[in-house]
């Protein structure tokens, strides 16, 4: 079955990268409402062409931007599709070798790659399951399994009408798995699977001391200075070894699964490389831990910022009023942000001094995403990928949030393979995107081989 | 020889009122260029009053706003006078209750005050020692001893052309002891002379770790935080008893002469309503010492700014690339500045991790004055005040750094006397800025009795 739609999506290859910079070419910025209209004709067009597949699609309006859904009916599982149409501002514009709306195929010392805006983030990628799609409509006039598609066009301004939109639309949205195009490969050539995601939870404090600020020739000495008790505080998150020291902040850290942690040893993960980049050397986390499970399954205690006092050019002797911080955590497998925030808060509460209160302001939190890999699903996947590209796939991990997943199983309950083809030097949100014409072609072809396996099940 | 000088100058208290209010209407704002011809005015108008005294006065041109020096002969010791004619700006002009340059001698419940801008700060205190001088040669026709004095124009705008004046007049200007009269009684009348004034020293520092600002999804756990660094670092410069950690910090901090600490808790400092006045209640130096000592004769290192990461409103996962901060030392005794930021700037850079530097700015260094209290114009000083005011007077310390004390000592070998009469609540650099016509008259009084004494040594 899957051998002449292989083919088929070979022989294709100029077609797709036409169709695909016809859409790159659709100035769809959602954060900017001077491109309202461009946004509504991506939809447009993402709808015409499913159309032209035979999926049942419509542009559907929310108070922001459209969402694009189709479906087309068919034997086996029924999979979810989840891609965005919408894409980054250009700015700076001069920074650009071209225009970002003018895409074009370019060769390049590492072969060709389709450059613009949106190449890599998400079109390209969002392309490569409808060319998969095309393909096997094409070769069997069918598709293998029961296929839904769910494009969002606010993915790059956060997301206004996404989660609204699931629970109005949650029986028409829920299928047995979703798939989401919109992560990269590791390196070079080996397909991940993202399973673990962190999660995320951010508390602002202000230390308050003296009632206003003090010239520190008069009080310096005698009165409590906030910006010591901030400094202590902070300073002691952390301990010798790198461990965070707030109690109870380990509950539901998980150790890795030995098969995944097998994987991640196997990608040959270079830290010295990933921070040298950076112009870092030493892992800076828990003593004993890989670099790939500091960013990926190990929490993490961050200061985001940290203000108080003078801070302008030259000296002032300012005893200060109050100091303020911005802290967040990244969190794993169960830990339970509201409980970390409790503890971090009693923490920090136990540690004032007699004349010092602390002001909390909480952001925003998530709990981490653990998938399934239980689910007959991502084995298939896997061995879809492997069979395709020249590394087998991985089960990685992921250090940021990616809150679509999260949506999809809190939402609708489904679990989420993150599958995508995008590399790390793509640019995304920057000058000169760029997306591989073998990330777009081995895309294609691992789309169409991932839903070959799945219909199996 | 001082009773019938006492007597004139209570009699001679309306025209002297008179006369303070008229330099109170010249709008000498050094700071503001569009009030140069009012400080050259007001200028003019100590000139003139000198020399209708007898005094050889003359305004003295500098880059800036001009100097006032005089002198007249006169038998025994020679002592120098300082003040300064320059005032604050007076916004916000709103909060005034009347113009601050049209002054008045205003009735309220704790006694008659002149109000306006200069009143405290320095026109009123710097009038108690023209008049009495006036009292002595309207009495004797001549003064007890030989007396220059020195006005300054340009104290509230960072006195620019001080140093380079008193270097170029240096044998002009230079005495046997200074008196300056620019500070202030303890509480409501209890007369002081400072003999210790706390030096300071700043130190900037900027810690970098990240070549770049990083996304704490990709990089927490694995790349060093400059502000877990930063905090680390200023949490761990106090210990758990409130003394300073640096090394060899305590190198030359004597402990308060025996006869200074007997006048210090005499004084029944009030540190509860010291520091509830600003909505603190625990004084936080060391333990074991008094608030006073904290203020007065303990050194001390304070953070006076510190930033890094973001800091605007919301929240952004940011992992900064740098985090700084501005911290200054209180120094006394004998404590050398340049040893201190020595060993400071060591300290830091042995905590600081493998992937993090650190980058300086050294701030203005100026060590403590401490002034010779074994000079018998001191004690001599001590007695004529004590005999003027309801309580004995006290030598004192201040916690910060009036520059001109250190300049006499530095540049022109003298000792400094600090003695005012200004109160707390005299609201100088704000609003309604006012001085008790009692400090004035027995400011005048007590200068009178000061150069009595100071003419026998």
């Amino acid at each position: 079955m899957i051998d002449p739609v292989l083919a088929r999506i070979d022989a294709d290859l100029p077609a797709a990268t036409d169709r695909l910079l016809e859409l790159l070419r659709i100035k769809s910025i959602s954060t900017d409402p001077a491109f309202k209209d461009d946004c509504d004709a991506a939809a447009d067009w993402l709808v015409a062409d499913l159309k032209s597949l035979g999926f049942d699609a419509s542009k559907r309006a929310t108070p922001g931007h459209p969402m694009v859904v189709a479906h087309a009916d068919g034997e086996g599982p029924h999979v979810m599709f989840y891609g965005h149409y919408d894409v980054q501002p250009v700015d700076p514009l001069n920074l650009w070798d071209r225009d970002p709306f003018d895409p074009a195929l370019e060769e390049t010392a590492k072969g060709k790659v389709f450059r613009g805006r949106g190449s890599s983030d998400d079109k390209g990628q969002l392309m490569t399951f409808v060319e998969a799609c095309r393909a096997w409509k094409a070769v069997h006039g069918t598709l293998p399994c029961k296929i839904s598609l769910f494009f969002e066009g606010e993915e790059e301004s956060g997301s206004p009408s996404l989660v609204p939109f699931m629970k109005e639309n949650a029986a028409e949205l829920t299928a047995d798995v979703a798939l989401i195009c919109d992560t990269g490969l590791f390196g070079e050539e080996t397909p991940t699977i993202i399973t673990q995601l962190r999660g995320l939870l951010g508390e602002e404090l202000t230390i308050h001391g003296p009632s206003k600020d003090l010239h520190s020739g008069m009080y310096g000495g005698a009165a409590m200075n906030p910006v010591r008790v901030l400094s202590r505080i902070l300073g002691s998150l952390h301990d010798e070894t790198g461990r965070i020291t707030i109690p109870g902040f380990y509950d539901g850290v998980p150790e890795l699964p030995g098969q995944v942690k097998g994987q991640w040893d196997a990608l040959g993960f270079d830290h010295g490389e990933f921070l040298g980049a950076v112009g870092l050397s030493e892992p800076a986390g828990e003593d004993g831990r890989t670099a790939l499970e500091m960013i990926w399954s190990r929490p993490t205690c961050e200061v985001n910022g940290i203000w108080g006092g003078y801070t302008g050019a030259g000296f002032k002797t300012v005893l200060p009023a109050e100091a303020h911080a911005k802290v967040s955590f990244r969190l794993v497998g169960t830990q339970d942000p509201d409980a970390i925030r409790a503890s971090f808060r009693k923490m920090v509460e136990d540690m004032l001094p007699a004349d010092c209160s602390v002001e909390w302001q909480g952001h925003g939190t998530g709990a981490a995403s653990q998938m399934s890999i239980d689910h007959p699903a991502f084995e298939a996947a896997r061995a879809a990928l492997s069979r395709e590209w020249p590394q087998p796939a991985a089960y990685v991990g992921c250090g940021g949030s990616i809150p679509i997943a999260g949506h999809f199983k809190e939402v609708l309950g489904m679990d989420a393979m993150l599958i995508g083809f995008g590399k790390d030097d793509d640019q995304i949100h920057s000058p000169n995107e760029k997306y591989d014409l073998s990330s777009f072609h081995k895309g294609i072809r691992s789309w169409a081989r991932i839903i070959d396996e799945l219909a199996s099940l």
